[in-house]
């Protein structure tokens, strides 16, 4: 998502959405939202400077959230797509607890606050 | 670190080294992690694009480690200075959790296995 305007008190953001039927450590969770999180940051200082500017210069929020399932995973997908805002989903290399190729993550972003809460704003904080 | 050789099995990896006595949750911990991640990522690619290449080609390996006390974190960049490997402490921004400005992680490299295993070989995963 470009947004060339936004409020005064909106700050940009990167949202991972955390799937936790996987079960998946406290370590590997951190690993798959460093992969989301730097996927979302270089794809958008490749293609959305400006957005990618703001973030990091605010200080790079990221904000993580869970589901409970892949479906709700892809569901927030389809809906970042609908509405253009820049995404990735994370598929573990498989060398560790989950099955390889697994899904067990996206990451949406840096957008506003305002952007973001449209998709995510119902999820519970991990 | 700016390693222009390395045996032809070693891969580029970013670890993250965590403290575990702040008693963080999975999700306060993924964001610190993410925050390392992304701050070496985005400073290899300033400074050193030949290993942020290889590293981001190659999978974006990454390790989240463990210790107990910023006493040891504070050691392994010490250590990482004194061998000029990239580095980056992350400072909390403290909405949540734990006290302001505490330091929560090490994010090293990306550098090569045989050269970060020699300041955390000895680690634990988280």
């Amino acid at each position: 998502m470009n947004l060339t305007t936004r409020a005064p008190d909106e700050e940009y953001k990167i949202v991972i959405v955390v799937r936790t039927d996987l079960k998946m450590s406290s370590g590997k969770i951190a690993v798959q939202v460093a992969h989301a999180a730097v996927n979302c940051a270089i794809m958008a200082e490749k293609k959305h400077f400006k957005e990618f500017n703001a973030w990091y210069s605010e200080g790079q929020k990221k904000i993580v959230l869970r589901v409970d399932s892949l479906e709700e995973l892809y569901k927030i997908k389809a809906e970042a797509d609908a509405r253009t805002i820049d995404n990735c989903l994370i598929a573990d290399a498989g060398r560790t607890e989950i099955i390889p190729g697994s899904i067990t993550c996206i990451g949406l972003g840096p957008s506003t606050d305002s952007i973001l809460n449209i998709i995510t704003g119902d999820l519970s904080l991990l």
